[in-house]
């Protein structure tokens, strides 16, 4: 058995989010339909972070498991030419990895790592228009930052998931980093939410960003997100972000 | 009389380019249409660059006449607001500023630059992939910089110019930069060309990218370029790179 890995970049707005569903256009979806075409069976996909509908992705990392012979039938690079030819044009394969026999994008993952990103500016940014969430008028960085201070370790996030998926589920997690910096893409200022865990619960990232924007909006003060983080009910955090300001950035193994 | 500049960018896809054409959406038409709109009269305006289809600017200047009341009864900021809120979403007037009575967006620049991006990846970039010409394969950087240097200065770019447009007009332009160097956007390596000049003859800056890529490719040596100069023929030079890599970047007064 040669357990393979593929580094895929995806724009999330055609999708119906990663993981596979029964007639909408999905990320796995696409990645199992085109493995099958070249394999000429079912091949099982696993991926390093489920993305919702519309989140981006650059550094995904999604593993499947292949027969020695199929793994030796086909050169690596004429693998990712061709899933690169066969899948939606909005996915592109940038690597494709032999690993070991224990690997898996999922499990062996040891951090996973998001960029959101928001506009402020009047006007949309160009380069940046689909990936970014445009909020015109100035947010208070450095009250995002002390906000973004109380996230930081192991909490209970149940405040930040969204409410059905956190019923009866465990919802600790460990904040390993959670930053708002000024970044400029293609010339255009944005700010840049970074943050970096463990694992992530479903929603939690834009329920974050949506929190610190309220923070930097100056709706709530910084020590809000405390109490927040305390009342382990998602009706007490701030709204979700949309999700075309999120990246998937990469993953640590 | 208040003259007027906005500084504007666009992405070019939807558009059959700067210039206002009748029933046909253009990045002129929409800033005229909307100008009409709030100032009840035609509004004309000119232009530092006419882009083609599909070309994009980040830093377009566009200028325009108003009688002083016009300009006096609106606050710049608002003017800059109402824009927004009313033309195509693929436009972005990020300024509104009044200059001197004998500005003109066209005749008082001093240099354009124009930025051309390549993707030489297996596969397309995420952020920038309707901002590229994505053609897989190395390019030999240091020969495409050896071809630039020949283009340097003040030359007939007949051979440079789309032929139709070159007939019966004055061909020479002085070239001040011409660059290519690889740069990261978002993470991912792209190409850059990067090219400064006093102003350019229709087609002449994806001609002159698709001239390099041409020696980038092995295609042609660099020292080609002098003979493609010296031909003063549109058939001599490389082909015309695709308009979607193209930005307008900006221009100096």
């Amino acid at each position: 058995m040669a357990v393979v890995s593929l580094t895929v970049s995806y724009n999330g707005a055609p999708f119906a989010g990663f993981a596979r569903q029964p007639d909408q256009l999905t990320v796995q979806g696409e990645l199992e339909r085109a493995l099958e075409l070249l394999y000429k069976r079912e091949v099982e996909t696993t991926c390093a972070g489920r993305t919702d509908a519309g989140v981006h992705a650059l550094g995904q990392v999604v593993s499947f498991e292949l027969a020695p012979e199929e793994w030796a039938g086909r050169e690596p690079h004429a693998l990712l030419r061709s899933l690169n030819a066969i899948t939606h044009e909005a996915i592109s394969i940038h690597e494709v990895q032999e690993r070991s026999d224990d690997f898996s994008a999922r499990f062996s993952a040891k951090s996973r790592e998001y960029h959101y990103f928001i506009s402020t500016a009047a006007a949309p940014p160009l380069v940046m228009h689909d990936f970014c969430w445009h909020k015109a008028g100035d947010l208070d960085v450095a009250a995002m930052n002390e906000a973004a201070q109380y996230l930081i370790g192991e909490h209970d996030f149940k405040s930040f998931c969204l409410a059905a998926s956190a019923e009866g589920k465990p919802t600790c997690r460990n904040l390993m980093e959670c930053k708002v910096e000024p970044v400029e893409v293609m010339g255009e200022p944005l700010l840049r939410v970074r943050v970096v865990g463990s694992s992530f619960l479903h929603s939690m990232v834009r329920t974050i960003v949506g929190t610190l924007v309220a923070v930097g909006a100056g709706l709530r003060e910084p020590a809000w997100v405390a109490e927040v983080l305390a009342a382990c009910d998602r009706s007490a955090a701030g709204e979700k972000a949309p999700a075309c300001g999120l990246i998937f950035e990469k993953v640590e193994y």
